[in-house]
């Protein structure tokens, strides 16, 4: 169903205006948007994620969600630079939090999928928000149910392409390899942007070489910049294209790079506020969803 | 409007079930319970007053609400020591915030007062969550004008019955005097609970004592235990009260000797998130705020 | 085989003197014992489990033996009540962590059940420092395997008995009751100590009823003191003793109680560094150990 | 009274050697500065002005001046990059507090108004240290008071123009339009640098545009650094300027710009220690106080 | 020379007055008291020993004055339990700081030693806020020297009698076993209330059994309060008597049994502010004090 | 001896296999290396130096080494950049601490020598984690024993070549000043780059320029990159070097400017975990350590 043909019944859903209501009061949502758990009601879906069971090493992304509400309160809508106020372009609203089983990556995976589909069928773009990286993988199986295969644009610094930790196979080190491997992403069709740092070893790139995973390191976007990443996403343009960003990417200046793309989703993961001091990531976390819906 | 006459269109609101969605998922209010901002629809509202313009020492209650909304997701609903499930007796749901004004103390009691009175003219009792000690006074005006003047009962470490500070006359120092000299209290009609620490003065209790007021030290209660609390509160029987916590008397231990009182609506106050490390205190609000509507 | 047959290669382990080696000195170990992985070499083990993959709600527990390591660095040896150092009584050395798979909680069980085994059959006491309280079971299951089921002293203030999370029958909250299912413990055979708080709803302690648990509530323990607990302890004299102490029942005068009983392991499970402010409950766990130490 | 013709009685005022008296000891006052709250005796004053009654989101700065003494115990007096000791150069002390009502911001007002002008008529450049930014308008009309309307170089994310806030004219956000109105500024003699992020709406420059503020975004003086600010405060040489410095905006890069300017006075604000993890932004307003001690 | 012969020439210093000037506001002194450091003009001097180089493992309490004077802005002059006003019945003012060299313990004993004589040269009465427990000793050596042996009421966990730490004499762990040696103690003179905890060995307390040292353990003094106190304390009227409190022993409630005896100084130590998640030690020292001034 | 005739006995030391074992999990030790305290078996010592006793303002690196310890659990193996795995390539273990006594310097310093000098008579180069800075004098004391004076690499915001504090000699702001007074390092042989900041007076350079010190501050290095820094290390090359890198100075982009150099041994000192939130700065430290082995 086209956007255009919908006729919506609630009314255009709107920030709650922090000059006549104190950011501080009020139910906690993303942006201070209203809760509309109507798919047919809205174009753009926020949704928390708040699962974590596919962390290796620090928990906490579960609370993301809760903290980035929170901290969101501090956006405002119009964007000066990019001239645009996504709220009122767009229907956008708080959808709430899938549910998740913290004791099951399996069923959590199910849940999540299924979570998804119903927004895209309605013809919703999905921004969700985190929960640690293992969570992009149902939802690209869900993006491909209804869309196929999709380009996907990664920011982060590591590639996540792992095969399995401690003999599992689903973590938040490996959801593009499966994503491969169960055909939701398809050869060249990958983008990853700010890979840095160490590596388990010289063969952890064997995989992202064999699919033709097109890879900016974090050296050479500060030295390029936007030219090099422009570059790659040359050969995405007309292709649907879901985003992925982890926050220990942190750099927003990546955003205008994104305008004109078909964009059929996106993610923000790994806030992990027990240990976000000043509660500093998640504050970045809210400017970094803000900026992906101003280039939806 | 009696409450049994009401006719209700809503289902029965419930907190959400922890055994089925986890405690970090979903848009946080008051015990997992649903957001009704409709007065018809309830028996006992849980109110947000997020105000701290009151305070003359540290700021921050104005964050009470977001924070004790987040730690009360840990409350289950059976008491097992006073056999009853709050949430299944009453029509309880998170009324959401009361809109305030924090750059004038003035204009906020105006907004509280309007914010209360159409809740308790449709017959619900209110619970409300500072935000400082002040909002206790218009909180009473609203009770007054619907009731008349009550019995108030105060668990505080001060009497908040000074006159003024920096010449000014409204703070969370002085609700009780101003209600006293507003005629929203009676002689006699006030028990202080918890009083403890240095004051500024020798004559600092001369209001206090001029007005009656059945102050109980906290050295008393420990050593006379709720007996003491009981005494006092016989004259209080068939009257109607209303009661206010200050966080800063934290025994729950009272809360037996309340049951069978005409609670009218209460207060808990000054929880200051941003002094609260650990969030301990929130955690200590949300389960007062729980013993509380088990005794209503 | 018995203890006193044993023959040692290693000389006798101590904690390193605080008088001569700084405590803030050091590799970390529990107790600054030496690190000793060969269960011949000792009588009692200090053995991390940090798995907190059977959390619902705050992940953390993972890095429980991390932090509790790290602050018994102030642990003396000489308890000048019971007149004991439990270090120069027996051998006593940090074994080191289980290995653990926080993606799988399958996994996770046989692996502790396997890491737990070998030290049973070499007569080694085995004293776990958790990870979240899911971590009982599979140490229950290799007690079980060694000794055939075992008496139960459960310090907790919720009785763990529910039946399942989620739709997931292993979790912090379901450990006994599976244990109970799978054999391991026997009707009559558990005292739960502390209980205290809200519960789901009534029929929670159907379970425990049917099944001839002894129930002490926090408050009967606080009015009645060890008395209680003695009483019924009488009927586990001369029975081996498997003890648990969740961190959230923080009394540590509950350990002399403990004297005289055949205790064949203990665990204390549920410390949450990542929520610890100050690392105040890594060091009362600490204590803890060091108080069950004393009365092995 | 010209500077030259004063005559002090008071020795030459001195911070504390650190060589000799560690940095933690002693009464805490800016700089380890004299506490000398006689304006004949001062050339330039350090003041704390402790009101956050402005704030409209997270209060705290009324504990700003507290804090950045204490951090501004690691100052060093020389600047080997400007070749300045501005303690030798300048009689420079620690004046105290400004009284402040937390109650009421508009008898704040005026108390930092009459706290400020005895100072301005004695000569003394003020040097303040806030708060938050709405107590830049009462510095301001005692600075127009003295010495009639003065240029404005204002370093700061927003342009802190907007007009109302809740219905209230005066707070963090409006005292700059509160200024223009009071004829304290003039149309073409304000500079603002710095500013970025979201605004509410288009609209939002209307008032900046009407009144020829310059404005210079954080995106241009990336780009362009101190040129562009160069080259407008050519229009500014010769006229009376007064610095007003939003924490916000933390590049202390800008100091050298400012050197032969006739600066009338500053301020540093908005820095709120219960929000400042680690005493950071504590410490930068401390260095950026002392870099405006350097220019003065 | 007697207090009583004593003429003083300026004016009685109170504490700034909450009413008028809010508690977050001023220079930062002990209870907002004047900073007086002619010892002539005092009655009672609060005097910070900002020196940690005694500690053997977490240090921090040369941050103890600091935030000791901080914290100490919330108290208010009147006891209403003692009925008293310490500041108005004696002289009393923020006496400032010791000098200290952090780098050399030896060095900051004899600056101690010759800070404090003066003081009780003068007939001052010396309330020291530590730094660590190692400074007890050179004030004790300066009281010796003033008014010869006194005794020693010590509030502790530890007894701090052990001999050395890494073949050092000084330390916070030594302090009165040095005092002992160098004549400044008699035996049966010492009075340690609060010892609780293990020790390094049984031979730990030979030391205070040969001296005739008076324990009275954490156990004793919660199962006998007060009483036990005053049995000993019986021993000690009629002589002069020195108090010291280390706050690893935090109940208040000792002080009513201090009154009557003739204190000539006390003070409080090993508040280590790093590790003061929250203030709450340094809130509770500040209370302390007040506590001990109401007795002196 | 030269380490290619050297025979090891225990295998080739590697760090725990994440993939295989959680980060979370063990005793920690550095990059999760063995614990190997026998020189003769490594030929890189990764050593922990806890001693404070040098700081002059906040304490607290003695725990440094604990810290950075934990942190480096994140550290992979494989340098992508520099395609190196530095523990494949060298025998590297954590050789853990060296005695220290917290109240001594000067026993501290003899310590420290005695405990370097037995690695670099077995050819073992020692990298060592502070600590304050203070440290690096008696490890070049021993590295001078062994080798003769060498040439100094210091990255560092302070060149450290003050006199004295408080009459002391030894202080975290004095080691290169008395290494050169004892010869241990030659005029023209140091490079210091990341100078910047106040100092306390202009003749702070003196010392500097009388022994040729090289000095690269750091405005020079961030517009002038690498560069500057290699024109100088070309005087360096041939010559035996030491590396002291003080986390104040915190751009790892330093070290491939390193590589070729004939590294005798280097620390990283400052690191202050009581005060480090989030402990990013013992994350920091643990990165440049692994940049440091990856050069030597």
């Amino acid at each position: 169903m086209s956007q255009a043909q919908r006729k919506f019944r609630l009314p255009h859903p709107e920030p709650v205006d922090a000059l006549v209501y104190a950011r501080f009061t009020g139910i906690s949502t993303f942006m201070r948007l209203p809760h509309i758990s109507v798919p047919e009601e809205l174009e753009v879906a926020l949704i928390g994620v708040p699962f974590d069971g596919g962390t290796t090493y620090r928990p906490g992304p579960r609370f993301g969600p809760r903290h980035v509400r929170a901290q969101s309160a501090i956006i405002r809508p119009w964007n000066p630079v990019l001239h645009v106020n996504p709220f009122a372009k767009h229907r956008i609203a708080d959808f709430g939090d899938l549910s998740v089983n913290p004791l099951s990556i399996e069923d959590t995976f199910r849940r999540i999928e299924q979570g998804i589909l119903p927004l895209l069928k309605a013809g919703v773009r999905c921004v969700c928000v985190g929960g640690d990286h293992s969570i992009s993988l149902p939802i690209l199986r869900a993006v491909a149910k209804q869309h196929g295969p999709v380009a996907l644009i990664q920011f982060d610094a590591h590639n996540d392409l792992w095969d399995e930790y401690f003999g599992s196979k689903y973590s938040h080190g490996t959801p593009f390899r499966r994503a491969f491997e169960e055909g939701l992403l398809q050869d060249g069709g990958v983008l990853q942007v700010g890979l840095r740092g160490q590596v388990y070893g010289e063969e952890d790139f064997d995989f992202a070489r064999a699919h033709k995973v097109r890879m900016v390191t974090a050296e050479e976007f500060h030295k390029e910049g936007l030219a090099i990443v422009q570059r790659h996403l040359k050969a995405f343009r007309g292709k649907l294209v879901y985003i992925t960003l982890d926050i220990d990417v942190v750099d927003p200046a990546f955003a205008p790079a994104l305008r004109g793309l078909s964009i059929v989703g996106c993610d923000v993961v790994e806030v992990s506020p027990p240990f976000d001091t000043g509660e500093i990531t998640s504050l970045l976390a809210a400017n970094l969803l803000y900026e992906l819906l101003c280039v939806l």
